[in-house]
């Protein structure tokens, strides 16, 4: 509209706006922001809560969908998610500061419209979330980086698995398989592996098998008997211990969730799935399409 | 926990993530993401909707009292709150995604936790938000920003109710003086001069006084009759045809708000008011306090 | 040594300053400062000076030498040269300012130790060089970098050739074989193909074979004729005015020098050539070995 | 020139080009590259050559004329020099590569076309520099890195005239007043109070009043012996030991050295001093011309 004298901060803040390179791969991980504090205040299930998962991909599907085409692939754990970028996207200009705060705003929007759909009962307040954003400059260094989240995925859920039977707070899930799929009256869920079969869930607390209160620690000495475990160590406490078998933890708290936008013509093509990034190329060779150097992926 | 051969991605993170620089001032301009859609599906007023405008204000109040001591001035309009952060805060370690993600959620959380107060109906789908963030070297350069802010209000704002007189949208608020203050079957309003006094919101649509039709126009023939005319003009249009005299429109739509810390002892001591922030220094002197350098106000 | 109260400032220093991205192509561009003084100062022949050409590439190698390993591609032509880091490389730990200042700073002292050489007296004063740098995600974008600045060789060269012949100061550059290699008399020069032969420079003033100074123009007449003609016009106007067959130029002149790294084992392996790297492929297919995603590289 | 489908080029480097905020004071600091081989190439004496820092001096104050009006301050010692842009200045348009990448080519050119000057014989080659730049929001925080800068030159130059004097390598610098000024057979110094007399520069080795070589370490011995010991140690070492008054020492020495531009006039008004910038206000207080925001100079 009208110009006056102080037109010219528009160009000051053009001339120190940064944006990211053209060509590189951008990801984006969104964090819930003291989480620590909201999944108590909601209830949240220890150490995994399949709603409150199942309630992050919903909303890492939600973003993919509105962003359609420029975000073909996105994994997360726990309360984070990472979202990868095209390297051909020019999505807000590829400018840092608007990337980092509309992806943080739309994926907590789609988190808060549907924490009711998931939890069945209304949010108390918004949860929030922050970003970071960096560049990756092939293919090469993505895999790692998935990998790596997997990794971390993997080491995270392992502790608070052997912690929270420790401290005696452990639900165990179980996915059954469900014949009769008329029965309206309870909430289905798929297991991950795309096959598209539908199973009932089953929560039962470590105090069902385990009733003697007095093999439980607390939070402090459960962290004490943890610390400089190995992997081993932390599944034969929780075998011999308290019966758990860590393989028979649902996949989806072993290996996170993939989500993958498998064909670029409709919004029911974005998929997701719960499976190995780390030892198995099949994934990435099959889904090489998201990538624009895939000659590089190494099998 | 466990390291992994994948751990070099921490290092590789922090080594490329920036931050600004110690001893600036930071201002966060948080924008509406596609109000344009926000605003009719929640049916807000044209040109201003106090509901809307106020709600802006209380997320804002709410930000700073969860950032006290970081943030003691911000100024809103519209769509769009600034916030300046202290030269000497260390807030988030000053890492930029950090700041623009957190303050982006935060700011939205607390804007849709707090929409059906103002608007006594709940929202259709959480309202989304973007940030931009530049550092500013003295108070002179933050008091020219906020300048900058103020004109833009006022520009828009005059444009915004000519367009609505013309196109028949115009709704004219006023503030009632109100004796009786126990009645509790009303909204009561401050009137942003900080005097305490509460008064009674009367809306009144143009149609009311100026019932021919005819001399309305569509958007598009009022933006063309707009086009090129100066402030005056602008108010002779008002004041001629549709009997509206700017001057009587409400402080908060023709300034802004600005809130401001005016103690650091209490979360009680936020305060905003509707002033003159462009022509009159006696804001900037009285609140110097928010300033390191206040030494280089100049009145 | 001692601890300060100061020592904060080191931290300081350390929390923003800037890294380049790991995995990306560096390509830093050193350009002459001030060369529109400094050339007519060291009576540089006009269009081109095979001498200051020469002493270009010499700098580059040396360049390329010192930083053996890192930089296995370099291209330059008029008082510019751009140079490729290997993505693999952690050259000065990538940061921004160390990188641009240091290679900047070994350009021009290996330019002004070699000017002797070269010119055969002693410069005035030192040659003085700024430097950009900036993220290339892969070979295919590197390659476009490359064709960019050769098509810019291309356009400048007919350019300044065309204009320098309108002036009168255009001097022919032959290359003539020499059977006698034991000359010691002469400086002799090799063609930019590689072949090793050795060659006699020959350079005739313009006015040789046009000694009518009226078919000559001022600077601003001759600006002015070559004002929006295309290629074709400015070689048609060199050819049937001035006898100049663009075509007969030296390689050097049209192509600019490619400088490469044949090999890692020996620091002869860094050789010149100027070729075409705008339509043959045949070079980066022959030395896909400077990339780590060759792969990409599509004939 | 022509156009080409390689222009896209420019627009992308502009893209991602940054430059510093608008209002800051930068803070350029020039080092010495492997100036650890150069020294003794070029035969520097131990532990200060007087030469070289006044080279480094003359360089300084070539380069504030150079871009006059832009750096009214500077200061020096050992290998690095260290100056500060003015806040309102738009030198290069503040981007960050080419400040960087010219300073330093512009300091390193004027060090080396005056290196004979100084060393009465040519340098063997070219030296080399690196450069830093920092934004600095107000003049606390300037005088703050200058004060930071000097306590370095105090800390360094004690340890490494102790550590000389251990070592045998020590040679003693005094500025012998000279009445006959008319002596055009020799090379007189000022002694950087400002006073603009002249003195002659006598140089003597410690194995002069220390003949006995049996006092001297080696450079491993005297690192050992220095470890550990604080301040009046060291000047105990020196005083008891070898007879070395620190507080003789040369106030170049100790102190370094500053350069201002007193008067925005002329070429001349650019002076320097070897003066206190740690306890003493009153430099600052002098020549606060050099900032926009001296109101905040504290006594």
């Amino acid at each position: 509209m009208a110009n006056s004298k102080y037109d010219y901060h528009n160009a000051k803040e053009l001339a120190t706006e940064s944006r990211f390179n053209e060509d590189t791969y951008l990801i984006v991980r969104i964090d819930g922001e003291k989480f620590h504090k909201f999944c108590p205040e909601h209830n949240f299930h220890k150490p995994n809560d399949k709603r409150g998962l199942d309630l992050m991909v919903e909303a890492a599907k939600c973003l993919m969908r509105e962003f359609k085409g420029h975000i073909p692939l996105a994994y997360g754990h726990s309360d984070e998610f990472s979202f990868m970028i095209r390297s051909t996207s020019n999505l807000l200009s590829r400018r840092i500061q608007k990337l980092t705060s509309v992806l943080t705003s739309v994926f907590g929007a789609h988190y808060n419209d549907n924490f009711d759909k998931f939890f069945l009962y209304r949010q108390k307040h918004s949860a929030r979330f922050d970003a970071r954003i960096k560049e990756y400059a092939n293919c090469k260094t993505v895999i790692e980086y998935f990998r790596w989240r997997q990794v971390d995925c993997h080491v995270n859920n392992l502790y608070n698995t052997t912690l929270h039977a420790l401290t005696g707070r452990y639900r165990r899930h179980e996915l059954i398989p469900c014949d009769n799929m008329d029965s309206s009256d309870r909430k289905l869920f798929e297991n991950g592996s795309g096959d598209g079969k539908l199973y009932e869930l089953r929560i039962t607390p470590i105090t069902e098998w385990i009733p003697d209160k007095s093999k439980f620690f607390s939070s402090k000495d459960a962290t004490d008997k943890l610390s400089g475990t190995v992997s081993s160590q932390k599944q034969d406490i929780m075998f011999l211990d308290y019966k758990i078998n860590y393989n028979n933890e649902l996949e989806q708290f072993k290996k996170g969730t993939v989500v993958v936008d498998t064909n670029n013509d409709n919004l029911d093509s974005i998929k997701h799935f719960n499976l190995d990034l780390i030892n198995d190329y099949s994934f990435w060779i099959k889904h090489q399409h998201i990538f624009n150097d895939s000659a590089l992926i190494q099998q």
